[in-house]
């Protein structure tokens, strides 16, 4: 393997329990390339704003971020979980740099339309500050980044990790050579979501097409496909996605996963 | 006033008050040199804690960092005010970067001795990673502070943010020229510290064992005074101690306010 720069995302109960973020931070610092880490926000900010008192509001069944909510995510997200993270990452000797896309002005937004429904202040991504980032990588520092972005007018906004993941590693890609890897609780892309050793080792977009029309590839990992090919598009090597545990034997022979590429 | 980096630190009321902070901020976004700044945490964090029912430990009328009062200064200083910070300099075009003293490991403290009380996590500066602050400040990125430090062992600590503007001017000091503001609500050192006119417009090293003696300085601002001179002999060019609202005239002629000077 290259060494390429490695833009992880991780999400889900990863980042809920304890000793599983300390299993996959201790091997996230042990890997020997470049690295960004983008982290989800877990449940803990749904705990924190019921034992505030505040009471989600839900659009189509999605909470919406309004302005306490907001406040929220920038205390879990850009403060527990993101320094959390951070401090743990140090104590592996991996000199994290935890940051939201305000810091630096490294992601720009701009608020999701109000239509169909205004889910709040939840932001799409207009642009990445990679020089900045590059800059930060090349001085052995590694980004952290919580799943916030602003506007530059002095809004932030809660925003998708997937997105900020796939965005990240798409600019970078223009200026250096960039893999993303997705980790999380199954084992890759799976034929059978019950069965998480029907993980399909490598995905091509040319047989895309007819895993789609067979039926082989499941409902729900169709737009994250699509997103991953798009991001293959504008330059990025590799998408790969994988067990949050299958971290050590990224780019060996042995590992186990999802390789998606052109 | 010469272009070295001004080290600036701004605590208490400024930081819970939305209008001052915003008056402030945007002065600082304006001043045309390079730039740091430390905030503090202002009570936020004890609202906060009230709310999550977390009961305040108190060791000789001081509060102690427990573990769960550690997650809400990480929430609250390292989250909700020094992403607001942050945010609110960008919408002025100031390329803030929000950090915590783990981030890039900026700030490494140990633990607090337990004796005479033990104040929890708390942390004692041991080493500040000047040479990194100063890449950043290179790039134009202006590094803004909260009060959390960490071991470099996985540790986070809270941190007094007067310390960290000290420690981190001394280090920036010994590479590059640097002076040190401290903003209050106040004008300066004051004769009277009930007349805001009174403050004294310049002390020096030699001056001050006689304004001591003559009670010419309050009891107060005694160690605020010594921890300044010893900063001044680690190389700082200057150390300042003035109102917030003053950051426009800093180094004009028209400034008021206290500057301290070896």
């Amino acid at each position: 393997m290259s060494k390429s720069v490695k833009v992880i995302k991780i999400g889900g109960k990863v980042i809920e329990d304890e000793q599983l973020l300390d299993g996959f931070l201790k091997s996230f610092a042990e890997l020997d390339f470049p690295k960004v880490l983008i982290h989800g926000g877990g449940r803990t900010a749904s705990e924190i704003s019921e034992k505030l008192g505040i009471e989600p509001q839900m659009i189509e069944g999605r909470r919406k971020t309004d302005e306490d909510t907001l406040d929220v995510v920038l205390m879990v997200y850009g403060g527990l979980v993101n320094k959390k993270i951070v401090s743990i990452l140090q104590g592996y000797h991996c000199n994290a740099l935890g940051i939201t896309g305000a810091d630096g002005n490294i992601i720009r937004s701009i608020r999701r339309p109000p239509e169909p429904f205004d889910l709040g202040f939840v932001g799409d991504i207009q642009e990445v500050n990679a020089p900045l980032l590059k800059s930060w990588i090349e001085q052995d520092v590694t980004p952290v980044i919580a799943p916030l972005t602003h506007d530059r007018e002095g809004q932030m906004f809660n925003t998708n990790a997937d997105s900020i993941a796939g965005h990240v590693a798409a600019a970078l890609g223009k200026i250096m050579p960039v893999e993303l890897v997705f980790c999380f609780e199954k084992k890759g892309v799976l034929k059978d979501p019950e069965d998480d050793e029907s993980y399909i080792p490598t995905i091509t977009q040319a047989e895309f097409p007819k895993m789609k029309e067979d039926g082989i590839v499941s409902e729900g990992m169709i737009p994250k496909l699509e997103s991953a090919f798009a991001t293959l598009e504008e330059g990025v090597q590799q998408v790969t996605i994988a067990h949050h545990g299958s971290l050590p034997y990224l780019g060996k022979k042995n590992f186990e996963g999802t390789i998606i590429r052109l």
